[in-house]
C-alpha cells in the first residue's frame, strides 16, 4: 500500500509522537483525529466557502488530488503537510483503497485531516466512499460542501439551470463510463429531457457519443449546448 | 409599482443626487451601476463563498427576501441599504416584475446593487429572470455562485448526492407547480429513476402526491428517502 512509502510511514510516526508529547495517547492509542471533505468549488479560490477557508488554514495536513487548483493550495498554513495524491504520469497512480488507507493512518495517528475535493466533495467526488469507508473504522468524517463545477460555470457564462418555462429541473451526470471506457453508459433514455437542463461532468471525451444518443432517444438537434472546460480559472 | 412607494422614490433621488456630486452624471444620465446577483447558501452564513462576502460587504444597496437567513444579512455594512422585497403577511407582496423594475431604477441611478438570493441564484431561484430583464435594459449583472440547498444539506447530513453503484447521477427540481397549487406538475415520468438521487426544492407541501406518483411510475416502495426542512440553519 501507499503507506509503505518511507516518507508516509516516517510522516506518521512524527504525528504519533506529537501526540504522545501532547499527551493524547495511552497504550500506543491516540485520540483519533477528524477527517474533513472539503469542496474547493471551481477553482477561483474566491469561491471557496468561509468554512472550507477556516479548514484548510487549521489542518495539520491536507490531500489533494489533480481537481484542486493551485491558487486554493496556496492558502494552506506554512506548518502544514500537503499530500499529492493524484494521478501523475510516469508515475505509481493511489487507488481509491490507498486513499482510503492513508486517510485512516493519519486520522488514527491523531491528525486532523483535510481532504481536499475539487468542486462538492459529494457531486462526483467519490467523497461518499471515503466518508463511508472512515465512519465504519470509528473515523469522524465532516463535510464541507463546495461550489459544484454546474453552478460555478452557470454562474461565471451567465446561464440559468433552472428556467421558468424552459427548463423546470437540472440533472448532473458523468460523461465517464463505469469502465472508463468512451461510451457514456450512465446516460439513460430518460436523460434525453426537453424540460430539464442537463449537465455533463467530465464529458468532454465522450461528447461525441453522449450527443448522438441524446437525438438518438429523441431530444431535438436544435437544443442549445455549450461544452467548457476549465470555466472559472481562465 | 412598488417604487412609486415614497420612501424608494427618496432613496433613488438620493443616490442620484449622490452619484451627480461625484461627477457621474450628464444631462440627467448617471453612469449605470452594476447588478451583482449574490447567492447566499442554504443559511449557516460561514457558508458564503469568500466573493460573497466581499460584494456584500462592498454594496451600497441590498434587495433581500424570506430565504436569506438573518445572520448573512448582519455582515451588511453599516452604510448600506437593506431592502425587504419578500412576501409579507398581511401586506402588499412584491411581484417578479416590481423586483425588475426596484433593481433597473436603483442601477440607472448609479447605485451598485446586490440582489441576495438564498441558495445559488441560477438553481430555482428566478435569478435567470432578473438577468435577462436587466441586460435587455443595458445593466451589467454578473452572477455569484452560492451552495445551493441540496449540497449544504448532503453535506449537513453525510447523504451522498451521488454514489457509486448506487446513484450515478442527481436531479433537481421543484415541488412548486407552476400555478403553486399541491400537484407537483413538474414531475414527469422520468423522475422515477432508480439510479439517480431526486432532490426535491420546496417539496414539503406536495410531498405526499409527489410519492404517490414517483411510485406510480415504478419507483419501489422501499426507496431510501429523507425530508428536510432548515437543514444549516438550526
Amino acid at each position: 500500500m501507499a503507506l509503505q512509502l518511507p516518507e508516509l510511514k516516517k510522516l506518521v510516526k512524527v504525528l504519533k509522537e506529537k501526540r504522545e508529547s501532547e499527551g493524547k495517547c495511552s497504550e500506543g492509542e491516540c485520540v483519533k483525529g477528524d477527517v474533513f471533505l472539503v469542496g474547493t468549488g471551481p477553482g477561483d479560490p474566491e469561491l471557496l466557502t468561509v468554512k472550507a477557508v477556516r479548514v484548510i488554514k487549521s489542518a495539520d495536513l491536507l490531500l489533494y488530488d489533480r481537481l484542486v487548483s493551485n491558487d486554493v493550495l496556496d492558502l494552506v498554513g506554512d506548518h502544514a503537510k500537503l499530500l499529492y495524491v493524484g494521478k501523475t504520469a510516469g508515475y505509481h497512480s493511489r487507488t481509491q483503497e490507498e486513499i482510503h488507507e492513508l486517510l485512516l493512518s493519519f486520522a488514527e495517528a491523531g491528525a486532523t485531516v483535510v481532504r481536499l475535493k475539487g468542486g462538492d466533495p459529494l457531486v462526483f467526488g467519490r467523497g461518499g466512499e471515503e466518508m463511508d469507508f472512515l465512519q465504519q473504522q470509528g473515523i469522524h468524517v465532516k463535510v464541507i460542501p463546495g461550489i459544484t463545477a454546474a453552478s460555478g460555470i452557470a454562474a461565471e457564462l451567465g446561464i440559468p439551470l433552472t428556467h421558468r418555462g424552459i427548463a423546470n429541473s437540472v440533472r448532473f451526470l458523468t460523461g465517464h463510463s463505469r469502465k472508463g471506457g468512451t461510451d457514456p453508459l450512465f446516460v439513460s433514455e430518460n436523460a434525453a429531457d426537453p424540460d430539464s437542463t442537463l449537465v455533463v461532468y467530465m464529458g468532454l471525451s465522450t461528447f461525441p457519443s453522449l450527443s448522438q444518443k441524446l437525438m438518438h432517444h429523441g431530444l431535438s438537434p436544435q437544443t442549445p449546448a455549450v461544452a467548457i472546460e476549465r470555466g472559472t480559472t481562465l
